[in-house]
């Protein structure tokens, strides 16, 4: 039988607190598009975890809350910076394009999935000329494509770079809880000028749903309609927002996101391949051929080959250590 | 305390079927994207109900799905006719011609939310000119936004007018249950020519979810593309396709149905206001002045006064006879 | 022969001071993308023309002129309010929508072409709801479709109930020389509040150009990189702005629209149909039954059958006291 | 003075031929919207020069025809796949984007702006998965942006290889009158499959006007439509059908592009500078340090650094011998 337990991170079902979360919300007749008071809990506990007086909204899909993020900060004819591995560079079919009417993405390089200061200084240094979409927004992503998480200086230095230029910040936060495990203080977002956060709820354990966070709050004018338009604004919106209510109330969001990240580590101990990046949340990338990593799917365990050539191996709230143990010995007779 | 019980039949929670199956979903890890086995089965049963080799996806939102099947049925230089109080002309911000890049909705009249033969004849007839957008695609709702259900003969003789001038047809089933539940033959859709079908899950009980029915297998051709470019292909895809699984396996999206028509003709038989449009599904419609809605705003029932200046109380799968008879009581006493 | 004389205004040729001015740019090289000298020239001409220190583009589309203009003032889940038959509305193939994103028309009604003023108040005072494209600009046409030249203080009233909202204030001008020639004042626009002004050019006289005018300044700010990639930043530019310069400098601009008036009067003294609208610039329309204009098509003369069911006849620059006389001979034969 | 002469091909002025049928089509009353005599001939010419039955259209802006065709052959969630410094690419804000609601742009390698045949190859190897925009249309550039000219063998070959996967083919014939010049045969693009070809009129030396071919006659269907709500079928539709007229009927089309190509000759044998690209029509590129290229401004002429870092000069029908020797003269002067 198949096994994608580190085929990604939302290959896992959700965590218990989620789907209880969602079944005592399960209760009664509520008003609906967001009006609602599991909506209203969800959002207080979001802006609790932040420290922050931001507006938040919940959403069904993390491709969604980007791309309609993206083009509340954009105009068609302009365009975003970010890593030319982000998920929204790679990974979302255009998505940003789509919702943001033909805006641009300029890729930028760096190591391990962190924007580069210097390529982000040099594309910042480029004149604003009419035949080519010049940058209105610069896209963050913590943790990583890669695993990596930045420190709160390494953002807060591209974001004044940013900002200094006049662009919007974007934070794509689907793996923020993995990054918040690994030391990166939520708490501090707020102070690094981002005017939008997307944290994830997907990849730390719930069922589909992701919350928006207007940290410029000029931004919420009639962004209901926005999502709606977008087909973003659930009319039993208590579904997207329960889930949040039980993995913040007890703390289990960034319990999971330890354990996940504790597995990680796990795996990279005793991993028998090259690892290609530094293991810093709940990612373990690593060097294997083709014939290598066939052998590893014949053998029923799935993983997939990144944009870097490495082969990418994923942990989440739901891998067990007796399931690293079972994968590594598995590593370990076809390396 | 406010009781949203006749504000709409998406104020309901979702019923114990489709948590029942959304709980039983969510243990060990899955493929992502809609290639689990949950949608495998969801998929199964949808193609059951209609008796349709058709194609099936499972969305988050009813608006989306209705206008990315639009979308997919025209370009943005044509239009849709619809009835000119049908959702997507009305309730759903603009989100066809976001979806559609601009493509227009060409309203017809009708009684009670039918469209009119004869104006869809007229439409129809119209020369196709390249100053305005020629109509590519007709969109029925059954049951209408009037709780009206449209019979097969009737959806038969306006689909084939369209299909007569290469129009392709789309069908917004919301409230398809309901319709179903009052006689309308589910097995003869895919007779109708129907290009696509969105089956409501969230109207007919469930939390949110929407069925995407594709009779055209052409249409299939890189539809996940689409749907994840435009935020609709959910990693965790099972989240949307066990509500289906828990309503469909023992019948009980039917039944429900069947009790929130039941119940609305108890309201229905106990109404002390004119009734606005005959009673065939679970919406009532009155004729009733403003002070009187606003001292039935004061005594706690929400309703919404609609389109044609009637107000609407919707009866869903959670309303109880109980709660019939009280609201009739508070009518009793504004009347 | 088929005589195309009062079938549109835009049937006509341009005038010689347009094309005299267009041979006289054709000469030399050029900077490109309205860098070069003619554009300037004919830039300062307009702000002359209107008393007002603007940024001017030259586009070749008045279609695409309105419609980039309604995307710079409006976001897709907005909405414009203009008059049911406003040109933006009826015949452009819903290129605001494209343009926008799907950004909504809301259609206010008035007789003959203007916007009556309750409507609009009646359209500022709605709530602001999600589920609808509520107004974010009010698009006001002079002179209107039906030939009416709004005074400056109807202008101000209506633009003022918008300002009063927040809403942005568009002004489709493809026949300002016939309002001016009629009395309109075009040094008081700037006093209205107008944000974008487009000033027609083709109907006026000329080639294809239109001039798009921003009072509002601010718009500005990469308008080039929007007008390029809606393909409207020509590489030789001067061949759209020139006709402007041939038009403005001597005063033909004005001197062919009163002509243009006076030849719309000549035809309503002659006419022997009721006429429907009260003749005020340049167009004439008339009750005419079906058979009737088909005989008088059948006689080799084009003229339209209108929005509001009349038969519209327009003169241009190009149109002769003998054109009129004739027509007016061949109208009286049917009559 | 500044010189323009060798900026760009578009910084001549409208050469004599396209300018005196612009003058010969000013004259009398026409339909409106390309229905008129001067473009049925325009149109008819064009058909005699790619001897094929194609459907022609007349368009005032070289982006906009490149990005009406690719939005008519692709749909958002698919690609293009073109060379990475093609203009759709590099120079056009992002219009394919624009146009085609978020359609992607592939970028292939390739010498002198020759898309490389296993590049190709290997983009269409890719398998066709949800998250990325899998390509649906070829892009190709004759004369490409650095001058070279694709034989028909060469096109064909690719061409081939994307027709094999079912995509489509779009020829972006800006400069094809001079590939023609240099000996490419016209007759032959309708053997290549190509659905749409773009045939540049600026920069052979028109006022603003580009042909669209439609060689795929089904894709005419409600092309007008599209046109109008694209801002690019213009009322006065014979300004933009007349230069052809004009250039086509007596030969001009290719006597001057084979005089801008003989001038590029010129111009490279006396260059002091190393030429990047071979000379094959009418572009030189040289290698030229940034303090040269500044002294070479100091003196009055203008020229780019291009995408690969090297200096573009473009000749056209309006450069002269003694402007070529001039250019010569200051270049060895700073060389």
């Amino acid at each position: 039988m198949a096994r994608y337990d580190f085929a990604s991170d939302n290959a896992a079902p959700a965590a218990p607190e989620a789907m209880q979360a969602m079944v005592a919300a399960n209760s009664g007749f509520a008003s609906g598009y967001g009006t609602d008071e599991v909506t209203a809990r969800a959002a207080d506990l979001l802006r609790e975890l932040l420290d922050a007086d931001a507006e938040v909204r919940f959403v069904g899909s993390g491709t969604a809350a980007n791309a309609i993020s993206l083009a509340a900060l954009c105009k068609p004819f302009e365009a975003v910076l970010a890593h030319e591995h982000a998920h929204i560079c790679t990974d979302e079919t255009g998505a940003p394009g789509f919702f943001g009417q033909g805006l641009g993405l300029i890729p930028l390089p760096g190591a391990s999935g962190r924007i580069e200061a210097a390529a982000l200084g040099g594309a910042l240094a480029q004149p604003d000329v009419s035949y080519r979409q010049s940058p209105a927004a610069l896209s963050l992503t913590n943790a990583t494509e890669y695993g990596a998480v930045y420190s709160v200086e390494d953002l807060a230095t591209l974001a004044a770079a940013a900002k200094a230029k006049q662009l919007s910040i974007h934070l794509d936060g689907a793996r923020l809880a993995n990054a918040a495990a690994a030391g990166f203080d939520l708490k501090a977002i707020k102070g690094l000028g981002a005017d939008i956060l997307v944290v994830g709820g997907t990849k730390a354990g719930m069922p589909p749903t992701e919350a928006v966070v207007l940290f410029d709050r000029a931004l919420a004018r009639r962004f209901d309609a926005r999502l709606k338009q977008a087909g973003q604004l659930p009319s039993k919106a208590r579904y997207f927002a329960a889930p949040f209510i039980g993995m913040l109330e007890g703390g289990a969001f960034l319990r999971h996101a330890a354990h996940a990240n504790a597995m990680a580590r796990r795996l990279a101990e005793q991993m028998p391949f090259p690892i290609r990046h530094e293991v810093e949340s709940n990612a373990v990338f690593v060097e294997m051929d083709e014939p290598t990593l066939a052998r590893l799917h014949a053998g029923g365990w799935f993983a997939y080959r990144f944009l870097d050539g490495s082969v990418r191996f994923m942990c989440s709230w739901a891998t067990t250590a007796d399931a690293v143990d079972s994968l590594c010995e598995a590593l370990v007779r076809i390396a």
